[in-house]
């Protein structure tokens, strides 16, 4: 299709996309943007009218979005979607490279890549570090894990959707690093919910709220690194020392915070979740400890 | 006693310090720097040594160290240690400002300013927004609530230890911030050692994985800027559009790492906390919307 519709592009450089959520919409944009002829293919047809008004070719079926690059992006919920979608197209997928950006667990994205090569076509795993408003800016990185001839085939294509990180062959590595990542972001951002509701309480909007929380948050790296440099090297030794604050004063915070939420009548699963990484540290005896101390009790929950 | 030991330093400009925890330590360094007279007492009298030996005097009891200034700062774990302390020194309360920067609830901090006012002291709240080694930094802040005659009085004294923040006359105000804070800190320290433990199990060590970590928590308030300006305009408005992002894409990614720090064997109450707030907004068919629409479920918990 491409090769007609733009007769002066080179084949290898298309590239199709299969989902055009709010990430698959800015990628397309972005490998529009960068010259690239882009297929897509998306469940509900109408979501694409954005992206083929800036250029894009709407496939009919998931098999034609695929037969037309060599390359295939999905940007879709979860992986179960990419079999709902490509179930009907296998008999396309030998000699084409699927890098899926979806979010799902490790163990699924090792069997979509067996399951791509049963298909002769190669897979590669990647999360995007970067929301969508922000695909193709500096600040986009996307990790990356599946074999490496692979990655560098296609480096040119995927690069200014965000500077790759390639973590090894594994295809479940880049999986593990997107959900470690994604697990500090939401766990922040329901912090930050929390916190924002608790300032209503006390008759704060949260657009006065939420600038200050961000404040915080923005300074979190600079207060680690500045107590300690790198927390993670003692944390590796097993040291925990506790000359700079300690579990036992973190988790009396911790306590303050339950117990102020308890009487503004909030929700105290996620302030009692944080609370219980303090008192098992406590029980072991660990309360002069560092507060890096509570991953102990995350490593081996009793 | 300060007059004696520093005859030409004027008695209004000594101060207290009561807890010399590693705060209480960085503050009466921060005190001494900056040219006042310090008296310091803690409960474990050995804990002093270091800070007497940059200048400050060590009070023999609690009401010697009342006595010796008019501005009393207190750094405890919570507020019922300065009960424990002060108990033996209400009788020389009288006429002094304790400024009490420990931890506790919006509560305790409002019966301890009535409890100050029944002994004739003068009392504000405050929480410290910098760890220990950051006291006395541009970086340092201090949140303070509580009579605002009291706050001008002492800005002077108060000012090189953090920049002061002053909320207003409610003692509770200032312990609300500070818990609405931590609540963000502590929530996404704990999301980091559970990312920690989640790489761990991938082979990769602390020291490795926290610099990555920690260049996510640094940008985490960027994101937000970049989506939405100030999320929390909408939020106010009780609109949650998700045109950027969706709580069902969001929660989809809440389930992998549960599931991913299951199959780990890690500690599941922080992720399900978490998974718990989408689940919550889909229930409440709200799966379309930001994710900032969780709020709704913490403000409201079923
Ligand atoms: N949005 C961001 O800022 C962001 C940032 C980093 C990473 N990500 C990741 O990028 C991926 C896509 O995110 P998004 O925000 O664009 O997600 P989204 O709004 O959830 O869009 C997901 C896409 O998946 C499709 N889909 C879901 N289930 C399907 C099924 N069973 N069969 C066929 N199609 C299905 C949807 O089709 P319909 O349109 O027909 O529903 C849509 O095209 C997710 O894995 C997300 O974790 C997103
Ligand atoms: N450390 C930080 O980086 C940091 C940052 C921001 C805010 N803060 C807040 O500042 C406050 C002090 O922090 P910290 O790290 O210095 O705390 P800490 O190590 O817990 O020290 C607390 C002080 O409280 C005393 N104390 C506790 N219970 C007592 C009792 N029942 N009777 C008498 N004394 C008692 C301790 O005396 P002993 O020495 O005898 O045990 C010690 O002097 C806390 O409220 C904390 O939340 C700390």
């Amino acid at each position: 299709m491409n090769e007609r519709q733009n007769p002066d592009t080179r084949q290898d450089s298309a590239v199709t996309v299969i989902g055009l959520g709010p990430m698959g919409q800015a990628m397309t944009r972005t490998l529009l943007a960068d010259g690239h002829p882009v297929t897509v293919w998306n469940r509900t047809a109408g979501r694409a009218d954005g992206v083929v008004a800036d250029g894009a070719t709407l496939a009919a079926t998931p098999r034609e979005a695929v037969e037309a690059s060599d390359l295939i992006i999905l940007s879709l919920t979860d992986y179960p979607a990419m079999y709902d979608i490509l179930d009907s197209a296998t008999g396309s997928l030998a000699g084409r490279t699927l890098v899926n950006l979806s979010s799902d667990t490790p163990d699924r994205s090792r069997e979509a890549s067996t399951w791509a090569a049963g298909h002769d076509a190669t897979f590669l795993t990647g999360g995007v570090m970067a929301p969508a408003p922000m695909v193709g800016t500096e600040a986009s990185y996307i990790y990356y894990s599946g074999p490496e001839d692979v990655m560098n085939r296609h480096l040119a294509a995927l690069t200014p959707l965000g500077t790759p990180k390639y973590l090894g062959e594994d295809p479940g590595l880049a999986q593990m690093m997107y959900q470690a990542h994604l697990a500090v972001f939401l766990t922040t951002l329901s912090g930050l919910m929390h916190a924002t509701a608790m300032l209503g309480n006390a008759g704060m909007k949260a657009q006065e709220a939420l600038p200050e929380l961000l404040a915080l948050t923005d300074s979190i790296g600079d207060m680690l690194r500045a107590g300690e440099g790198n927390p993670g090297v003692a944390l590796d030794a097993g040291e925990h020392p506790g000359d700079l604050s300690t579990v036992t004063m973190m988790g009396a915070t911790s306590d303050h915070i339950v117990e102020t939420s308890a009487s503004l009548g909030l929700d105290l699963a996620l302030p009692s979740a944080v609370q219980a990484h303090y008192r098992r540290a406590i029980e072991d005896g660990n309360g002069g400890d560092n507060w890096t101390r509570i991953i102990d009790g995350i490593r081996a929950p009793r």
